[in-house]
């Protein structure tokens, strides 16, 4: 079996949404399995020093105005949110909890949590709404508050982000393809000439 | 006749020298002229307080290594110059001056001042070095070094450089096509989209 494809992403990631639409099919025709990784991008920032696009002046503006077209281009949901960007906290302890249990039902969580911050543009920071997008796969509420609090759960996250920053990860989404990273929902086509190819 | 395409780019930006190879022919594609805009891209990152990518921690290495695989899969000669970035103010202002008399000379003294700076490695910062490389195109050193000191030919590069930081652009390269901006190298996809349909 080959390495699956390592998906990076922040919840809070607008690329991310646009690259997440789309990641899974494009590995499934290379017949390559995907883990989604999310994480907390502001580790890997303090390391970068950088600044969250949508705050830094000029950028700020083209970033808004991109994530509108790229939304109408992939025709997908999409409402800027506020505020933003939000702690994702929750929402990426309880992915991995719940991938502990059903890694299906930790995809359509991840992907529920997107359309409901981005295409929705309800906030998604507190615990309390993560929860509930959780009951959609079937878990209690309660439970999900409970594994939130636990202490392997926090590790589990805190662990990922530390390993993914180890391993280069400086914005999102980023992409690992057999070792060789691919940063922005703008280098999907290279990932899929790196995977027909397997490089150059 | 339509607008032409704007090309804004630093003449330190391999990001740039990727798309400049490709930009003319995408965009006579759709009969569509394109103005090269070499700029001082530092004068942008003041105003957004980046850093330029080579000097941030873990996007330093990836981007270098992004950039030679861009090279090899657009078969295109790279060197990683150093010292890198470099200044641009001299091969900046020569491309204005050159460009006043005969666009193809200022389109083909722009190319060989990436080819020499990012195929060949060769700092293009000193005059001497611009001077030579406009030589090329047939003309007399001493007289590009005397236009590297006119007041007019300074006046042109900041005013093409703040024009340019007034419509938003803030990375090199930033393309911009009947008033919508596309920032990077990874966007002429998009520009081409935006071309055939006129925009989503």
């Amino acid at each position: 079996m080959p390495n699956p494809i390592e998906f990076y992403f922040d919840f809070s990631s607008p690329y991310a949404y646009f690259a997440a639409q789309q990641i899974d099919r494009l590995a499934g025709g290379f017949e390559r399995e995907v883990v989604w990784k999310p994480m907390l991008l502001g580790v890997a920032l303090k390391e970068t020093g950088a600044v969250p696009p949508v705050k830094v002046p000029l950028k700020g503006d083209y970033v808004k105005n991109d994530w509108a077209r790229l939304a109408r281009f992939q025709d997908l949901k999409w409402t800027m949110p506020d505020p933003f960007p939000i702690a994702t906290v929750a929402a990426a302890r309880a992915y991995y909890w719940i991938e502990g249990q059903d890694a299906a039902k930790a995809r359509a969580f991840a992907w529920d949590c997107f359309l409901t911050f981005f295409g929705e543009g309800q906030d998604i920071s507190s615990k309390e709404t993560v929860a509930a997008i959780a009951a959609k796969q079937g878990f209690a509420e309660d439970e999900v508050l409970a594994a939130l609090e636990d202490d392997a759960v926090k590790q589990r996250l805190k662990d990922e982000t530390a390993w993914a920053v180890e391993k280069g990860v400086f914005g999102s989404p980023f992409i690992i393809v057999d070792g060789e990273g691919f940063w922005g929902a703008d280098r999907l086509w290279m990932v899929k000439r790196w995977l027909k190819s397997g490089g150059w």
